[in-house]
């Protein structure tokens, strides 16, 4: 809560007013780009055929998801409404009452981007593909912009709320409750879209591939339109979802540990409004700017970009800090350090995961010995991917806190917390690079049902490998900058609690010692959560698969002339599947996160929570590091023999490949970036039961 | 170092006489076990040629480990000399001289236990197989008893060093130099040892099996005898040295941090001694009265007498803190909830490994659906199954912490070190459990070599399936002592620590908090060092075996008559790479553990540090615990298929379950187990360097 005068000062500032403007002209420019993708020519009936039906697919999926979010979130308001951010009974209605908007403005907000994003995604795919017969300059350019929608939208969406929220309650507590809509939202998502993804996939892999002969994207497999939908829905949403949470997230840290700054909180508060709207206005000049250059090289177009918003952000933040009075060179040192190591962990990935690079040659050479060589070669490079990462993390918080601690007492933390919003400032881009991926892989597949000709096939393969390329990038980019992100809600999560602390009369927390029972205690159990959770994902993957391809065989025995190709699948039953299966397997996996967090604060108070925090932030950054590069390791040495290495398709050495592939399937597009949003859902439900765990439990 | 009078006291002291005493009851009870095996009756020519064999094996592998080890040692030796526990230009001669001595005194009766218990291992295995003919009591008895000398021998050496040590130096500060030699022997014998083992599994099985088409131990296969060479090293004289490595860690603990409890130190001492004391006695008589009741179930016998074992020490401790003056109840129930704890964490690696049980034959049913649900199952539960083994070892610590607080100051760390005491009080027991599986899988296979008849194979497999069981939990108690007792390490580490400021006349640490940067970098690299760790001994293996690979297709190449059965293939070259390979591989693991712990150190200090044992310990204990029972699940799951479930022996469902259990062979006998040995090494060399860290360091 504020302790720098309230309201009246956050009403005037103008940084306000600044987030309000760069949000809109985020949303103006995230129109035009719309309208541009709309106008773009799409006249084949096969690719409009399909295109809608994915469209549709993805529809289906994100009503039934928001619509059980909608009674998720019903029954989550309800119970802030009675104990957040205190028990009703002790009078605090109105914040209540607030914190309960707050939160549903946060997975509001999110749900918003997410269903404009996809709608975008789904609108381009089949435009995208036309393009190409024209040329691949203007295929990327439609599938890019038609990523970049999302992109815009989760950045703008994110800077307003976070400004709405702040302006008009005027405490940085009330942030938490809209963090927390966020990151619902997020697990949702990203994980329910994790787990449909995989399923799909998986069932269609199965039965198409392995039963049937058939070939990936052949229309007669009724899972087919369900694995396309996939595609959408776990990368377009998922990862919208999944950015928007950590960047609310580290907006909100910066903003709980810049109000608890004594004496400069205001200033510090309109430090992390202005990187933020310098970070979104450095996105949408390189969204505005990207375009494939001379050389023809997508991979190199995206890439380019980034580094030119990188470039931007960093001079514009540097400007700020020379004109405006009190903004400090160390924080600026900061951001730039968070945000050199997010490009660093991303080079790191790519290192572990691109088939130019020996790794990926090495498990493609294992392979050949046999399916258990390549799965023990893939998870040992996966381990050891691990460790640069954190190495990387580590040093930047360490970096960050030694550059800010001379500023004054409290800004070593604030330090860290910059260095998250740093590493997130581009976020904008990252979005769009991500989301450009299902919409070129989408465009692949359209191309080839439209029959759309070998030239254009081999444009949008370039296309999609591109993509392929830039994930690895940003998935380890997102993993790292959610890394830091905790690490500064670990400083939000000692600001609340000591907020409590001092309402009640006792004395404040400085720290929480390693040595100290409680501490150590939830440490343990907080490192093995993570591990827990991303299994239940992982066997949830399984069984739904499990029915889909029940579900699957059902139809080619009932549907008469369906293996012939005379008559249609129905589709629809096999995106329903997906969809109840992955929000049915989602919730446990949920449940069981939060309630061990709820456990572990009851049984040893804020300490035990601090030592949770901990242990749940290093093991789940360790696995989903893990989880991640090992799955992009499988994936890409799969490619690497498919392109005629090690004995090529139908070698032994293949089979193999094709089976690290269905392992680290699950792996990367379900557990390995849901886990992120698991360290986010419980630090947040941590800060926000902050006065719960201080008065009632039994070993504090 | 001793605060409370010096050597007068100790010399005198009671408990190191007993101590004495009872280990030399241990020695001679192994003695009289060792002749009993002698006199068993071996008649059989080719048992006694193969067992020969695989004796001579064995020593080859022993010798030169040792041989690499002296020379490791010496160097070691030479650098604690000049700078442990304080550069020698700071005059500190004589301690530095008895450091060393009491390093290699460490390593040196690690090593007489391994070669001895080992000796006696190979010696009973042909024995077992000819007394199986005769019945399945004899043949149980023969088993065990040729383990037990192992178990009785480690446990004796372990007490008999550290008083011995204690008592010469009087200064619990040099026995952490005998800790440490005691962690590199095992570091060699247990990472060495599972590399080997699972060289020759891995070479054995993908020339045998899957080229020729020949059963597992078929005479013909170059690598038959380093396999069985294999089960000997890896799990009699790794497992052994492994133990013998937590053991003495956890009195080393107790000593460190009993020496550092003003005023009632002398007392902790004596209770630190008495339990261990106390827990070899009731070790030798469980061990004594261990054999097969009327219902002829081995299974039952080996947990039966662990049971026995743990209600004898629970009395005799009892009886202890009743009648000596001064011992405190606290004590003991802490030192009960360590051992009830660690008899749990072992039957819940039970439930999820024993193939009577539900999980064992989800993962065998979801190999029908092929290799890559074996691994994503084996995968899920094994990471499932660290969830109450970490949340047990973190309430035992909570326990013991809050039980023994209210004693006095230092007295709640003391607690967890007893409790770490009390759970590896049974040790022997365990050791014996452990070391009978490879006895009677060797004689499993040796009584098919001799073609002793199908009863007696029978028998043997009833023995060898008791051993898989029971193997189980020894493995799952062995890693949570092993958790329990780096707990007490950092203890340990701090009173070192604090020792070394008290002497530079600086402020003395009162805890590692965990919002300081120091702190939290060196738990995120921590945290990394134990996946890095296991996966280059896992691409170890994988190198080592493509070697003997090529080596067993030289021989099929070049050795007329070999394929047929006429001549006889070299088996000493295969054991030479298997040996030779493993230490290769092994040295660049450990080094970079002890790399990362110095650069750590002298980058952040004892703060870095702390927080670079913890982050280690925790996802230690994490991949340990995963690695360690999805190798188990795999294993007993391709047996439970074997056995006609699933469509049984060469079913899809088999095959995917071979590769589970390939995958699943170096995570169980290789990177697992040695995962804990990499933990005890990281935090000796942390106490170890203590002055180091507080003199040079960058950022302390």
């Amino acid at each position: 809560m504020l302790t720098i005068g309230g309201k009246d000062i956050y009403m005037k500032n103008l940084f306000f007013l600044l987030s309000f403007l760069t949000a809109a002209s985020a949303f103006l420019f995230a129109l035009y780009l719309y309208l541009w993708v709309k106008r773009q020519r799409i006249e084949n009936e096969e690719i409009i055929r399909v295109s809608t039906l994915i469209k549709e697919g993805a529809e289906t999926f994100m009503k039934r998801e928001y619509l059980l979010l909608a009674r998720f979130s019903a029954a989550v308001a309800l119970l802030i409404l009675i104990i957040l951010p205190k028990p009703i009974w002790q009078g605090s209605v109105i914040n209540n009452i607030a914190m309960v908007i707050s939160y549903i403005a946060g997975t509001v907000l999110s749900a918003i981007a997410g269903k404009i994003g996809i709608m975008v995604a789904t609108l381009s795919n089949g435009r995208t593909a036309e393009a190409a017969e024209r040329s691949l300059k203007d295929a990327f350019l439609v599938g890019f912009r038609g990523g970049a929608v999302m992109g815009l939208l989760v950045v703008g969406c994110s800077l307003l709320g976070v400004a709405a929220v702040l302006m008009v309650s005027g405490d940085t507590s009330i942030l938490l409750g809209f963090s927390f809509g966020a990151s619902s939202l997020a697990l949702f998502a990203k994980a329910g879209g994790g787990i449909f993804t995989k399923t799909a996939d998986v069932a269609a892999d199965l039965t198409g591939k392995v039963e049937l002969g058939i070939a990936e994207d052949d229309p007669r497999n009724p899972a087919v339109i369900a694995d396309n939908v996939g595609d959408n829905v776990g990368d377009v949403a998922g990862m919208g979802a999944d950015l928007f949470d950590s960047n609310v997230a580290a907006m909100t840290s910066a903003l709980v540990i810049a109000s608890s700054l004594s004496g400069s909180a205001y200033l510090a508060l309109e430090m992390v409004f202005c990187y933020a709207i310098l970070g979104l206005l450095a996105s949408i000049i390189g969204i505005a700017t990207a375009k494939v250059g001379k050389d023809g090289n997508p991979t190199r177009a995206l890439n380019s970009s980034t580094y030119v918003t990188t470039a931007i952000f960093l001079i514009l933040t540097a400007l700020a800090t020379a004109f405006i009075e009190g903004f400090s060179w160390r924080i600026w040192a900061s951001s730039a350090t968070g945000l050199i190591v997010g490009l660093i962990i991303g080079l790191t990935t790519d290192y572990f995961t691109d088939d130019t690079k020996p790794i990926v040659r090495k498990v493609a050479h294992a392979s050949s010995s046999g399916p258990a060589f390549t799965i023990l070669s893939g998870t040992s490079y996966g381990f050891i991917s691990a460790f640069p990462a954190m190495a990387g993390i580590a040093l930047s918080a360490l970096i960050s806190y030694k550059l800010c601690e001379p500023i004054g007492e409290g800004y070593a933390l604030f330090g860290i917390a910059m260095s998250a919003v740093g590493m997130l400032s581009i976020v904008g881009m990252i979005i769009s690079n991500d989301a450009y991926g299902p919409v070129v892989d989408n465009a692949r597949g359209l191309a080839e049902m439209g029959g759309l000709g070998e030239d254009t096939i081999r444009i949008a393969d370039e296309l999609d490998s591109a993509g392929n390329t830039v994930k690895a990038v940003t998935k380890g980019f997102s993993i790292g900058a959610a890394g830091l992100t905790v690490i500064s809600l670990l400083g939000a999560f000692m600001a609340e609690t000591n907020e409590v602390l001092l309402s009640l009369g006792r004395e404040i927390i400085t720290g929480f010692d390693i040595m100290s029972p409680t501490v150590f205690f939830g440490v343990l159990v907080g490192a093995a959560v993570p591990a827990l959770f991303s299994a239940m994902l992982i066997l949830g993957v399984d069984r739904n698969a499990e029915r889909m391809v029940s579900e699957i065989h059902r139809q080619f025995n009932t549907i008469a002339g369906l293996k012939e190709g005379l008559a249609s699948p129905d589709y629809s039953k096999c995106i329903d599947i997906a969809t109840r299966g992955a929000l049915r397997e989602l919730i446990p996996a949920g449940l069981v996160a939060i309630l061990a967090t709820l456990v572990v604060g009851f049984i040893g108070g804020p300490s035990a929570i601090a030592g949770f925090l901990l242990g749940n932030i290093v093991s789940g950054l360790l696995l989903a590091l893990f989880m991640s590069n090992s799955g992009g390791l499988w994936d890409n040495s799969k490619k690497y023999v498919e392109s005629g290495n090690e004995g090529g398709k139908g070698s032994d050495a293949h089979k193999a490949a094709v089976i690290g592939d269905t392992v680290g399937d699950p792996y990367k597009d379900t557990a390995g970036p849901s886990i992120n949003t698991q360290i986010t859902v419980v630090s947040l439900v941590s800060s926000l039961c902050s006065t719960l765990f201080v008065t009632f439990s039994l070993f504090a």
